[in-house]
């Protein structure tokens, strides 16, 4: 029988992994226009923009400018994402953001050398490194992060062992420097997981780390999103990332015009219709995936945007 | 624990769902060169047009054309829809269709009303009438099948009990005229279907009628189409109609725009990609996804058309 969770939280990465991924120029302005509705849905934790190099990501050359430019609402966790520690120093210099250390190691290597230009050597040197500058600044670090853990186009599948000899080595680092892991996030990058795999890979980590809380980020490249999503949930996973209007993808993945990340409003509808609280106003929240879509100017791959929610048919006199 | 299958069979349905709903005429012809690529993938089941009245659905009015053009593959059974005796006629008279008799009740009264123009008492009179005629004609009546299974946009949410209700009656149809049913057929007309309500509506079905074989004819509206059918295969439901690109949707159901049915290829590799059986060719489907798009000339909603399928990296060398 299915466990599912009473409430999840939903990490909203839309304005990070969306206008990452965009071919054409956003406008600052209209970026801080999404985060700023993003934020009156109930969403409480949103990843914003990443600190990578503008030459190699242009969307993000911004990321200083959206930082200064938003209002942030009292209540809301503004995240950014960064690769190395010229990311790091530039996401606390910008003020404004919530700082959360992980110790993130990639399954595929092949895959860690074109994103990050590090071997896997290279990427547990750099954890080591980052998390002694996370302890210098005093960043929190609760969260172990494996990346391309289902599979990667450059590699292949990533067997579980794999994923499990990666966690024993963050699980090392972690207790070298006195840091107790409260969740365990995997991320399905390259759109290689079914719920299959989802239930075997969590399954398998569970039995080794049993106290932990998952966190889950999934791509939708291949229609399996809301469908992994679901076999987390009957697991009892109540934490996923997810994207508005199912903006996203990465810009390294190696195919182009697939759909992005799972999409917030389409989890939103399914979990809320199971009866799982998620606290966010889906209807606030359509209008975000509209605007998302102005915003890009090319249509999002988001369902409930285009079929409409229940809301209005649900009084519908017998 | 999860109950899976191990094979299921698709019912392919793009033809018929997809080329009534296009807004502009699809040459016959072409039509035709989608059914006879369908067939070259190992595709045994597919329904290719609907006997319809060419005034409401335009879109079919060639329907005979499409008969009399296509060049059947041996092994594969070509089927037509109807929903009265003047459309079952035309389907007879077409010669080359297998003919599939089915005791069919549309939960939603409303729905009924604006797809047939029949009350719900008039439904049940159409399904005795019907049920004559495919005993005078030797037509096989194998399967019970309930239409707007989990909610109409005309009429809210279905309640099991109603399904069930439903399902009664379509037995003591089948009862008074000598008939066993093996299969139940639910159908998720408007997409108001959650995994959950998946699970406890077969769940219940299944405690009144353990011996029945399930099909779900279900729609992604909503992005909820491949989660529902995962949901269905956890508890060992092996048959499903989809369409291949996503093509689809019902003319009449009110929401424009939104995804249609759920995707063939993309149920293809999840089943395949979990080690169930589906018999297909999914790198020949892909092909037949893209065709279909080219055919109606707008972009489908299917995923693994763009995404891609995992064949090409599943051999890259670690």
């Amino acid at each position: 029988m299915a466990d599912f969770p009473k409430s999840v939280t939903l990490h909203e990465e839309g304005p990070r992994e969306g206008f990452q991924i965009e071919p054409g120029p956003i406008p600052t302005g209209r970026k801080i226009e999404l985060i700023e509705a993003l934020a009156e849905t109930g969403l409480k934790h949103m990843q914003i923009v990443s600190f990578v190099n503008p030459k190699k990501v242009p969307g993000m050359a911004d990321a200083e400018d959206v930082v200064r430019g938003f209002r942030p609402r009292p209540g809301v966790a503004y995240t950014g994402l960064w690769v190395n520690e010229k990311g790091l120093e530039r996401a606390r210099a910008s003020g404004k953001l919530t700082l959360e250390g992980k110790i993130s190691i990639y399954a595929s290597e092949k895959f860690s050398m074109r994103n990050n230009n590090r071997t896997a050597a290279q990427e547990f040197e750099y954890a080591r490194r980052v998390v002694d500058e996370y302890r210098a600044q005093g960043i929190p670090v609760e969260r172990g992060s494996v990346a391309s853990a289902f599979g990667c186009n450059f590699q292949g599948v990533i067997p579980i062992s794999t994923v499990l000899d990666i966690l024993r080595r963050i699980f090392e680092i972690a207790e070298e420097n006195a840091i107790r892991l409260k969740e365990i996030s995997l991320a399905d990058t390259m759109a290689w997981a079914t719920p299959l795999t989802i239930r075997r890979t969590l399954g398998a980590i569970r039995e080794k780390y049993p106290d932990m809380r998952f966190n889950l980020h999934l791509h939708d490249t291949r229609g399996m999103g809301v469908a992994n999503a679901y076999a987390a949930l009957e697991m009892g996973v109540d934490m996923f990332d997810s994207c508005v209007a199912g903006l996203g993808g990465c810009p390294f993945a190696g195919h182009k015009g697939a759909a992005g990340n799972v999409c917030t409003e389409d989890l939103v509808f399914m979990c809320e219709e199971m009866g799982i609280e998620t606290g966010i106003d889906l209807e606030k929240l359509l209008d975000c995936a509209r605007l998302a879509e102005e915003i890009v100017g090319h249509p999002l791959p988001g369902s409930v945007m285009k079929g409409g929610s229940l809301k209005r048919f649900r009084g519908a006199v017998q």
